[in-house]
Formats: C-alpha cells, sequence, structure tokens
C-alpha cells in the first residue's frame, strides 16, 4: 500500500512535523494550546499514513485563515445537552479543535450512560475520520465518526446534480493483543483524492470510479470535472452507497444544523465562506455490556479466525480494516513520515510565506 | 420493482394474513399477546414488500420450534442497564420479541439521554432490519438497527472460509410532509434471498454478485454452494463491504455477547441449535438537537432537492431510500398483499400440520 508520494520522498521524523505544524498555526493566530492541538492530530494523520488528511492539508488551511474562512479564535459551546449527548457550535473554529472536544465529551458522558453522541456544527475540516473514531479506544470504548464532505462530488441515484459528499464513516473497536479494528471509508468507491493523485501523475482511472453526465464510465481523471464520483456499490449496488451517503450526511449534518446537500461549500473552491460542517462522534462504553477483557479476547479470537481463513489463490495476506494504518504507524515512527517533493516545496513556499522556519529547520526534538 | 412472486399471485388482505400467522404461533405454543406481537410485525414485513422477511419465513419458524430450537416461552430480560444502555438476554425467544422489546427500551431511555442503544443475545431472526430501525419514528426519533445474519455466506476479504453473514443495517429518518427516510440494506451486494429467487426460476446471477473459490464470477445461482456472496463494493471496493459487515457484526454480535464468525448456526441448515443471534436498537431523540419540526422541515427539503435533481438519460424518477416501500405499504393496504401460489400450499401444508383453518379460510376482520 506504498502510496505514490514515497517513492522519491524524504522522511521526516513526526515530533519535527508536528512542531512545523504548530508554528504554522502560531503564525497564523491560533491560541498555542489549540495550535498543539491541531498539530499533534495532523501529525498523528500522516503518522498513520493518511496522507491526504495530513501535513498536505497545511496551506489549504492556512489560506482559509489568511481569507478569513477559518476562525482562530472560536468560542466553541455546547448548545445543545442531554445526559447522553451534546451538540456542539463550533465557532467556525479548526474542525480538529471542535471534534476532538466532541470525543473527549462523547466519553466522559459515555462513562456513566453507556453510550454518548457528540454532534458539531460550524465546524470544519478535521483530517481523517478515524482520528476522532480512535479516541475512545484509550477508554475501552468503542468509538464511531461521521462526516459531511467539503464538497458535492456525488448525485443521487440516477440524477446529475452534485448534492452529495464522500460523507465517510469510521469506527474503531479495541482488541486485546491484535491492532484495534479501525474502519474509516467513504461512501463512494474511491475517495476524490485518489482521482486527484491519478491526475496528477498521467494515469487512468478503473471503470466503477466515476461515470459522466450520460451515465457512462468516466475513466480520464483529467476530465473529472465532467462526472460524478460512483457511491459505494457501483453502477450495480451503488443505491446501497447513496443511501449510505444521505443517512451519514443527515446525522452528522442535518441533526446538528449543519450544511447538507446544496449548503455544502466546495472549500476547494472558496477559501472565505464558513463550511458550517457537520459531524458526529459516539462512544460506546464496552464496560456497560460486560468484562472489557472477555470483549477484547472475543475480537482477537474473530481476527485470528478471520486472518487464519484460507486464501483466494493468489491473496498473500487477509488484512484487519485498520491493520495495515497500524503497521505504518510503527513504520513511520521509527523511519520517519515520507513527504513528496511537491509537498516538501509546497510547506517550504509556506513557510517562507509565515514567516517560520522551514520544515528541515526546524529543530529535531 | 415487482416482485418475481407477483405475477401469478393471490392478494390476500393484512389483516387476514396477520390473524393467520398469530392462529399458527398460538398452535405452536406461543402465549396469545406474544402471537399477536409477532404476527402483527410478519405481516407488517410483507405489506411493506419485505417478501423475503414476511409469512415466507412462517414455515422456517415452525420447524424451529417444532425442533426445540426457539422457546415458545421465554423470560426476556435485561442483563445490563445504564442510563442510556441496556443488554438484553432474548432466552432464545422470536427475535421479533426480544427485538421489539428493545426497540420500546431504547425510545425511552433516549427520551431522558437523547440517545439510548439496546443489545440483544440469545435472541433469534427478527424478519427485516427496517421493522425495527422504524419503531423510533413515531417518537420523533432515528432509529438505527444492527444485526448479525443467520448464515455464514461471506469470507473475509481474500479469504475463503465463509466466516461473516450479510449482516444488514438499517436506519429510519422522520420527515415532515415526505415519506421518511427508510435505509435497510445488507453489507453484501446482493443478499441471499435474492440469489435463491433466481435459482428457482431458472435465471443467471448478474456477475459482481458471487465469486467462487478461485476467486471467479459465479453467475450460475445452481451452484452458490461452489462459491460465496461479494460484499458491497464487489471485486473493486469490496473491501469496504467487508469492513462494514464486520462492525455491524461486532456491534450486534460480539459486543452483546452473541454469535459472530465461526460461532454462527447456519439456521438453513440446522433447526434445533439455538442460533444465539444478536442484534441492537439505537434511538436518537431529534428533540435533544433541537425543534423537531425544524428538523423534518430540513429532512423535507433534502429529499425534494435531491429528486429535484436534473436525471441521467433514461432515468424516469429519483427514489429516496424507503420510498419505495412507503409505496407499497399503501397499495397493498389497498390491494392486498400478493402470495405466490408456491407459499399459498406451503402455507397451507403448514396450517393442516397445525390444525389450524388455512389463510383462505381464516376470517376477514
Amino acid at each position: 500500500m506504498a502510496s505514490p508520494n514515497e517513492l522519491q520522498a524524504s522522511s521526516v521524523a513526526p515530533d519535527r512535523l508536528e512542531r512545523f505544524i504548530r508554528a504554522a498555526f502560531l503564525a497564523l493566530g491560533l491560541p498555542d494550546a489549540d495550535a498543539a492541538t491541531v498539530a499533534r492530530l495532523m501529525a498523528e494523520a500522516d503518522l498513520q499514513g493518511s496522507d491526504g488528511h495530513g501535513v498536505i492539508r497545511l496551506p489549504q488551511y492556512a489560506r482559509r485563515i489568511l481569507a478569513g474562512g477559518i476562525n482562530t479564535r472560536p468560542a466553541i459551546r455546547v448548545v445543545q445537552e442531554r445526559p447522553g449527548m451534546a451538540l456542539l457550535d463550533g465557532d467556525n473554529g479548526m474542525g480538529h479543535l471542535v471534534m476532538r472536544r466532541a470525543a473527549v465529551m462523547a466519553v466522559e458522558k459515555a462513562r456513566t450512560t453507556g453510550i454518548a453522541w457528540v454532534g458539531a456544527r460550524w465546524s470544519n475540516h478535521a483530517g481523517p475520520a478515524s482520528l476522532y473514531a480512535r479516541m475512545p479506544l484509550a477508554h475501552g470504548m468503542i468509538g464511531l465518526y461521521f462526516a459531511v464532505g467539503n464538497a458535492n462530488h456525488m448525485p443521487a441515484w440516477g440524477g446529475l446534480d452534485m448534492l452529495l459528499s464522500t460523507n465517510p464513516i469510521a469506527a474503531a473497536v479495541p482488541s486485546g493483543d491484535e491492532p484495534p479494528i479501525v474502519l474509516d471509508m467513504a461512501s463512494t468507491v474511491a475517495a476524490y483524492g485518489k482521482v486527484k493523485a491519478l491526475a496528477a501523475r498521467g494515469e487512468m482511472m478503473p471503470e466503477g470510479w466515476m461515470i459522466d453526465r450520460a451515465g457512462q464510465p468516466l475513466t480520464d481523471p483529467k476530465r473529472a470535472e465532467e462526472g460524478f464520483l460512483l457511491p459505494l456499490g457501483g453502477m450495480q449496488a451503488g443505491y446501497k452507497g447513496y443511501g449510505l451517503a444521505m443517512l451519514i450526511g443527515i446525522l452528522a449534518g442535518t441533526l446538528n444544523g449543519a450544511a447538507m446537500g446544496s449548503d455544502v461549500i466546495d472549500f476547494n473552491h472558496d477559501d472565505g465562506s464558513a463550511t458550517n460542517t457537520g459531524q458526529a462522534v459516539c462512544a460506546i462504553d464496552v464496560q456497560a455490556f460486560g468484562d472489557v477483557a472477555a470483549f477484547k479476547s472475543r475480537i482477537d479470537t474473530l481476527v485470528r479466525e478471520l486472518r487464519a481463513s484460507e486464501r483466494i489463490p493468489g491473496v498473500q495476506r487477509i488484512w484487519m480494516p485498520g491493520e495495515q494504518s497500524h503497521q505504518r504507524r510503527i513504520a513511520y515512527a521509527r523511519d520517519g513520515i515520507p513527504l513528496s517533493p511537491k509537498l516538501l516545496d509546497d510547506l517550504g513556499r509556506l513557510a517562507q510565506q509565515l514567516g517560520i522556519a522551514s520544515l528541515q529547520e526546524t529543530s529535531h526534538a
């Protein structure tokens, strides 16, 4: 699962990356503690190999902050609350701050109620969905996460107007000796980032990722603007992915009073407007259902029997959801996080613009 | 979306069907109130067009009860409880009774906590997932439902040992003037019932539903036992459906101490063993998040903008999840529920065996 960026990449130590990101957000006007939180979460995204959702987003975040599209000093507040839920108004702050707070609240509440759900409106892009689904893990809890994507790339099933995003769902399940099970998936066949990556490399997409406005397969990623992503299930069962995208969008967006459907701002083409991004975290306390150690042992058993399964000829290994990220995290912590030359250039220009030390000049811990 | 069974079908009034099912369960030894509850839910399944999960299952349920595989006098009890959750032990009773109780509890708890989750173990097949996801609707709540299927038809992604079922997820979202949004989907490309229906009609499956043990497309449904269902996403993105099936199975099965993986009993080939079926219902109280009428109006707006979308050439109409079931419910309530000659024969034989009036002889209300 080597990312194309790794081919000629330079490796950067995770803590150096985190310091650099922190310096950037300080320069952009975030309070110290907030800059540190966002930097830690963004570096964690890169560390687990979510390279479309980590530091690669920093130039875009900076552009949005400089255009007034993100509030650097948000007063994140609870606007609705019950014992098992809360609704946050993110005051248009960085999504990482809003959703970290949501996850912390969900865990605290779930300790008492057994399950808790914290949604947010007026949030922003928060990085990879799995970051927040994983937060309850350390507390012996299952985490779920839902988000409305920040650009509509998909119509209703059978439609042409792009009214739905790649709305992701993530889930994390605590385990014993095995790595936790971590699912993080867009409700489309392919995420839009994969299309952009192929376009950059001049390669074609496989049939089934996108169709054009006549309903025909679209395989040239340079023509991506002429078509749209197919929902999970593809031509055959895409109505299921369409249903999932709608459900996730309702849970994360509509329920919270956040953007969904035609309200969604395309943050790739609009730096200045508040996105009113909606997300939600749910924490389920395993202890409420019985002994946590027994549960973790059942998960380990399940993982091992799936992994030990006889395989289709040619398949080298059966992977659990999240297992490849887990291995990447170990490898990158040891060897550094690979960043492409283009990304290093972009970050170099950003450092100059913000008047901070470049990534290469940033001190190692 | 006419079911093949409708082609030469006789129509039966919903209340007559319900009375017949109730008489069957009384004859099988269920207490009167329980027989009435199961009959109401099974008839409701047929009324909404879930014809693979309604009265068609009655002969199988009867067989299991007569073989001692289902407990007709269960003491369903709460084994774990917190303000926002409960875990039920279904005492191997009919799944409909267990999951109806779970949904009622979830709604009651969510009124206070904002969200509540009730899981079950030692339950049984409970009919279509949407039945229980829909129960919170009348209380202004969103319903979610998760279940472990009662037969493993799918391996891990890349594997050959069938360790996963078609584990379904269902969700229901209250609306205003529009029908509620009701999603009910297996985590496979096609449900196994569809394969069996094609086999019965001597038709072939489209490529993408199943593969054989060499990883090649399997299109002859009569060879279904030689292969397995592909997870949602198919050959291209089936690892996503695999992840979903695993997650749903963990939430509904492993978390509750119910069967998952190799523990799952194939109830098509084993009438006598308790299945230890696991399911879960979650209720989310919309009122906790804000004004319910405003939410319903936002859902109506979303539905209308999706439906009004420009369409791919040849597409007649854009459907919302659950909208076709909604229309079927109206039509069947008016015209009767179509039952195939084969099903009528099966039910006739069952009536004789149980010594009850046949469906045709059952009094109309």
